[in-house]
């Protein structure tokens, strides 16, 4: 089966991961990465500005803050953070997701770093 | 609400369609679709020249063969298509799926008209 292509449970891979906030690629499609995430607790307010960033809810609840008011993303539910759009993520029960975006994006986008800044672009 | 960014329930919309093989757009990063699609049958064999193609399955099991042999993929796992790469994705009960793409690609690849091409970039 090595010249298939590979084929990855998303919420099984996202259970790999035990330390919240350090998102892992697990495909590539062009130059954008899926990756998977444990997140648990408040991720900084940040935004970015050169690219949208997609959240796909894998398990759990995932509340995205905007400056205007908060979206509650469960199982299955997608939300698309243009471009330049303040964010802040939070999960008190902890949740997995998915991450579609740009490969060598910052994790904490335009803030200086933080202890959540994490590397860029590690597969899991 | 009008100022947050929307949420889409991917399996929900998938559900809308009663057509199989019209994939119709849900949201978009940057230059890239998020697609949900009915797939029932057999689609034709085809390839994309300039893009890698994620299939990601919502409900039901699609089989997508290659030149080499067959993947199964079920709800959750997801399979990135290489650019070049032939392919044919079937499903003989019936299937949702998300398809992860850019803007502007043709569901029959570099077929001639097809009975199944069909216009790209529809929203739902």
């Amino acid at each position: 089966m090595t010249n298939l292509p590979p084929v990855v449970n998303l919420a099984a891979a996202s259970r790999q991961l035990n330390e919240p906030w350090q998102p892992r690629v697990v495909a590539a499609l062009n130059d954008v990465h899926f990756k998977v995430a444990y997140v648990l607790g408040e991720f900084p307010w940040h935004h970015h500005d050169d690219t949208d960033e997609a959240f796909l809810i894998l398990e759990g609840e995932v509340l995205l803050d905007f400056p205007d008011g908060t979206r509650t993303i469960g199982p299955g539910e997608l939300c698309v953070v243009p471009k330049g759009l303040e964010h802040r993520p939070r999960s008190a029960e902890g949740a997995r997701i998915a991450l579609i975006e740009p490969a060598g994006v910052r994790n904490t986008g335009n803030l200086a770093d933080d202890a959540k800044t994490t590397e860029s672009d590690v597969w899991l």
